[in-house]
């Protein structure tokens, strides 16, 4: 395997010209295309073997589709549309041409699902496989969701069930929130995705935000799923945000509790003051 | 050290609003804005521990203007302007809080040179030092250059000299040549930056391009430069360009060579055939 043969498995996978894109994969860099009135969202994620996957429980495919779905998740949580991705590999010895094939295929099954098409992406080699996925998306200029503007009496919602990935032991594929992201737009006064528990991300929105939260007690859990593993278990993918009262929420999405004044980032749940649970690497 | 402090260091260092940031660091994207009649460049490039760089030779300085550095020539290769960067760090133990600050300060100081902007990155853990960095920058529209353009009859020129970093040990710090490329829009026919050595480079332009090259035998070497040091040291992030014939060429090219007819891909030397001498991370 050398560097022009990977290349050219990677084109054979995702040479298709998508929304946009002037030049994709082979140059020094991919040029892309905004429309009039759009802004351009950025965003980019590590998967690590032995960090975020293991061998043993994840196929190639199952790599690739989780590599770019944490991008995707970003994207969804700023309700923007996502159109392109740039998909970074260093291969140890073990993973092959076919390895790669395979992660391909993966990050091709869910890019297609949502229009996402790969422009670009280095190749190199290191001793734990490590793949880096920028998203690159779309919003209408100044409409894009953020995650500071949490406001005191706005209901504090969560999209699907919590603690799915935990209870699938994170082996199951993210299914990025986009079309529920892009509904919130004018809608959410704040939005984030659930990458590290609910614990974890609510209190960083609150900090953002300046506010504190109150959750009622009660959860969408995942069926099978643990409270802890509902708080804390990290890898959801589900979309948690703010929408002030008297508007509607869109369908998909369960009131969970309440923002309320206090000191910033503090979460209390069924009356009980929060530790900071969910999943940080570097603790 | 946990991630929301690492957050905050690089807040701190990387915190100023660049142009075009609706949004920078701290969210699930950043926001950025394009100009009228501007299109996208896009370009992503891994620097990794005892691939790209060895802890015993290279300050966490060193690492970090490297790593931008890459994508920065990426982008002069494309004749654009760089704005903005996505830096992601994957970090070992033995990497401080202390490693991460001088890293960022290598990225900031090259940053600044071009006012380039840190607008998002992923931080994590890993066994071996992993950066990865997304250069994003912008072009008026149609103009960009690109690698496939070269015509028969077009000369062939590189930028300053040749193997200087190979001399250095591959110690230096690069220096993009981002105001040259912008001087090539319009004149010439094809262009790319020499990461891997003008012999493989050279050849990855032949091909795109389905031509072959002629190369004189007279190379811009740097000081104490071998010719294989000239020819395939790698890492000089010198620009590589072809000119059509009576297109003045901007100071701060050398004329080494024209391109020909030929088998797409084959570079001769002084009449001798080269080898696809360079480096390839896969062999």
């Amino acid at each position: 395997m050398d560097e022009l043969s990977l290349v050219s498995a990677i084109r054979a996978c995702c040479g298709g010209k998508g929304r946009g894109v002037a030049l994709g994969i082979g140059d020094d860099c991919a040029i892309l295309r905004l429309g009039r009135g759009e802004e351009l969202l950025a965003t980019t994620d590590f998967v690590i073997e032995d960090v975020h996957f293991r061998r043993k429980t994840h196929t190639a495919a199952d790599v690739g589709w989780k590599a770019l779905g944490r991008g995707l998740s970003d994207v969804a949580a700023m309700g923007g549309e996502a159109r392109w991705a740039l998909v970074s590999l260093a291969l140890p010895k073990w993973a092959g041409l076919r390895w790669v094939k395979g992660f391909y295929e993966g990050v091709g099954e869910l890019g297609t699902k949502f229009g996402v098409s790969v422009v670009g992406g280095d190749v190199t080699r290191s001793e734990k496989l490590t793949a880096d996925v920028v998203v690159l998306g779309v919003s209408p200029m100044g409409e894009a969701l953020r995650r500071t503007g949490a406001r005191v009496g706005d209901g504090i919602y969560v999209s699907g069930a919590l603690g799915h990935a935990a209870v699938s032991g994170y082996r199951e594929k993210p299914a990025p929130r986009l079309e529920l992201g892009r509904k919130l737009r004018g809608k959410a006064s704040a939005c984030m995705d659930l990458s590290d528990g609910l614990a974890l991300d609510l209190r960083r929105m609150c900090e953002e935000s300046g506010v504190s939260a109150w959750l009622d007690g009660v959860l969408p859990a995942a069926p099978g799923a643990t409270l802890e593993q509902a708080l804390g278990g990290g890898e959801d993918y589900e979309l948690l945000c703010t929408i002030p009262e008297g508007v509607l929420a869109p369908r998909g999405l369960t009131r969970i509790g309440t923002v309320q004044k206090g000191k910033a980032g503090e979460v209390w749940f069924a009356g009980v003051k929060m530790g900071a649970a969910g999943w940080d690497p570097f603790r």
